[in-house]
């Protein structure tokens, strides 16, 4: 079955028809009906076909205990009405890269996986990389059994309601320790292919990113008869922040954001007793991190003081870089280098994925395919035909090159 | 009774234990309360009590049905958790006045009258001024049987619960052509007075005001993957414009003020899609407020535009000036000029009062009285006692100056 063919399978299954995006969430009648394609396609293959503890998919070529394996593959949920290519452009891309190497009748020499990771995007649960995380130990049973969704119901309700014993879940070592290298296929979040004029690229890293919360508490007042000398208007350093967020971002090269914002008592004609935004910040390391949300902070302080308004800023969380190995990320370019000339691009990524969270365990790789929009999450995602091809071809040169030296 | 006697025994009407603000919401029994109190204080003084067709309270020292009245007041209700003063200090310094030129022993020429007028703060069903609109023409009595409060209870309901006859209700012009001055002491919502080291000071007029709501429409993407340079961030103008607001006013001596947001989709990990900001604008006449908005306006266009978003700006209303009475202003002036020093303040303010109402329709004057936090419609609103009864020495000379002449 051509990637045509499997793509065009798999594009109406969940996809609402209001919005055009797609609803793919762990362990609803959508995301079975995604696991029973990847199933069939397995069978179709003469794959060994297994579902993990954490509910993670597995096709098998050759038996993974042999060790030393070579898996590629990403995940088949979504976020709401996100994208078609999210997830399952690496899935879909692994089938068709293997069609592609029996194609060139190559032998292979390694055990080689194709995985549908469980509960990538975390849209119903609110934690994403579930399946990736419980697997890889970055996630205990019980913490994971603590987890609802917006309905109350639990994550081990769903999956006993999907047909799968959430009193299995818990880590995996052995799993992993069978596991040479994963290599998982992306499209872009982004544009930096598209203006690099590449089709394919290979990641470096996961930046370190994280969420701070900033409090600005002024002090309510009326809006029409308040001097601009006697108010605290916490709303003038909030909007100073947001400048300043941006600012420092781009002369760090890194990515800075406030998209969430509460305000009280929001109302027209009242001076707000209190702003809190929340900054979103990643950077290539650690050290560019440090430096923009720093420079934010101070330029928020000095706003704060300037009206007369106090200021608690708040790390909710902060994940440290996922630096994917280098040995293997080396092996892809050098690869690479002889389909798509001789600069690959490498790039870094803000974006969280189930290659980040193994890259901790085990050898671990990423490629990007173009996104000409570089829009992600959104039903407005996209890639050319064209560049998904290459992207199979480019993902056939790796696991020949990995797995059939 | 003394201005102290009295306020004491007001103090604890309708207030908040919780808060310490007060909730004196029309046709409450809080409201009630206060009604009742207004009737003694007229009875006490042998002054003749009514109540209009619209509910307004009056006590009369003379026939108002001479003509030419000189008329004192102002409101007893609340905004929620509103301060003690905004209302409640004009109605209890006109009965206090009163007494004051009793002992001065002064022979009225002209009827005196005190005014308590319903619903000026508009707290329970939404618009403010209804007693003084309804009387003044600038409510239709079919308007006000539409108005509900939070609970779906209609005002001719709420009214008739209370035991006045909504069917009254309705323009009284009558009454009005019987008044030659309204007077109306207030407490200042802000620190004019105090900075410049006056207890009292004269209004000249209700700044014009409005509100206008800017919708910046930009591009909703992941805040961890899209590069700067490919974001549409409708917060980036939005910010922007927040501080040109502050800008523009702080220039023209008005005040402008984004104290309302509402964001799209308000997601710490998500570049807004819409945020939307709502300007309250002041300033002493239309053209300044032209100019303050029309920069404000002209500041959120070029941000838009340089971060590609889209702009639109609605006006959802706009009050014009109403300016006080000049003659009235001048003899105000000059009889205050007798007392509080040559100099006496002439401030014109950014809210709106039932004196601002009845401008339009019959000569109309305003005292403040300092306000040394300039908090206002919050229990931190306050006045110093000896300022207080300043307020009522200073309003005893106006009316004898225009009742006694």
């Amino acid at each position: 079955m051509s990637f045509h063919s499997m793509w065009t399978e798999l594009l109406p299954v969940g996809r609402s028809s209001v919005s055009g995006g797609y609803r793919r969430f762990a362990w609803t009648a959508a995301d079975a009906e995604c696991r029973a394609w990847f199933e069939e396609q397995a069978r179709a293959r003469g794959l060994t076909h297994e579902v993990d503890r954490n509910g993670n998919q597995w096709a098998w070529l050759g038996d993974p205990a042999a060790g030393d394996a070579v898996v590629t593959g990403s995940h088949l949920d979504s976020v709401p009405d996100g994208g078609a290519f999210d997830g399952p452009l690496g899935v879909v891309s692994a089938f068709a890269a293997l069609d592609e190497l029996r194609g060139r009748g190559v032998r292979f020499t390694r055990p080689v996986g194709i995985v549908n990771f469980g509960d990538e995007e975390g849209a119903r649960f609110g934690l994403a990389c579930v399946g990736s995380r419980l697997t890889a130990g970055q996630l205990t049973a019980e913490q994971a059994h603590r987890l609802t969704d917006g309905d109350g119901i639990s994550l081990p309700r769903a999956m006993e309601a999907a047909g799968h014993d959430p009193e299995a879940i818990g880590p995996d070592p052995e799993r992993l320790a069978r596991i040479g290298a994963f290599v998982e296929l992306h499209v872009e979040q982004g544009r930096a292919l598209d203006e690099l004029g590449h089709a394919v690229g290979v990641a470096s890293a996961v930046w370190p990113h994280g969420r701070w919360r900033f409090d600005f508490r002024g002090e309510a007042n009326h809006a029409g008869t308040t001097r601009l000398t006697d108010r605290h208007d916490p709303m003038l350093p909030y909007a100073e922040t947001v400048l300043a967020a941006r600012r420092e971002a781009e002369r760090a090269g890194a990515v800075a954001t406030f998209g969430k914002v509460a305000v009280e008592p929001n109302g027209v004609n009242a001076i707000p007793s209190l702003v809190r935004g929340w900054l979103d910040a990643r950077a290539t390391d650690q050290d560019v991190l440090d430096t923009v949300v720093g420079g934010i902070e101070q330029a928020a302080r000095k706003g704060a003081d300037g009206h007369g308004v106090a200021l608690d800023v708040v790390r909710e969380s902060c994940t440290p870089v996922a630096e994917f190995d280098h040995a293997l990320r080396d092996d892809l370019v050098r690869i690479l280098a002889r389909g798509d000339g001789p600069d690959v691009p490498v790039l870094g990524t803000g974006a969280g994925h189930d290659a980040g969270i193994l890259s901790a365990r085990i050898p671990t790789a990423m490629l990007f395919v173009r996104n000409p929009t570089g829009v992600s999450h959104s039903p407005a995602e996209s890639a050319d035909e064209d560049d998904c091809l290459a992207g199979v071809r480019a993902l056939a040169d790796v696991l020949e090159g990995l797995a059939c030296r």
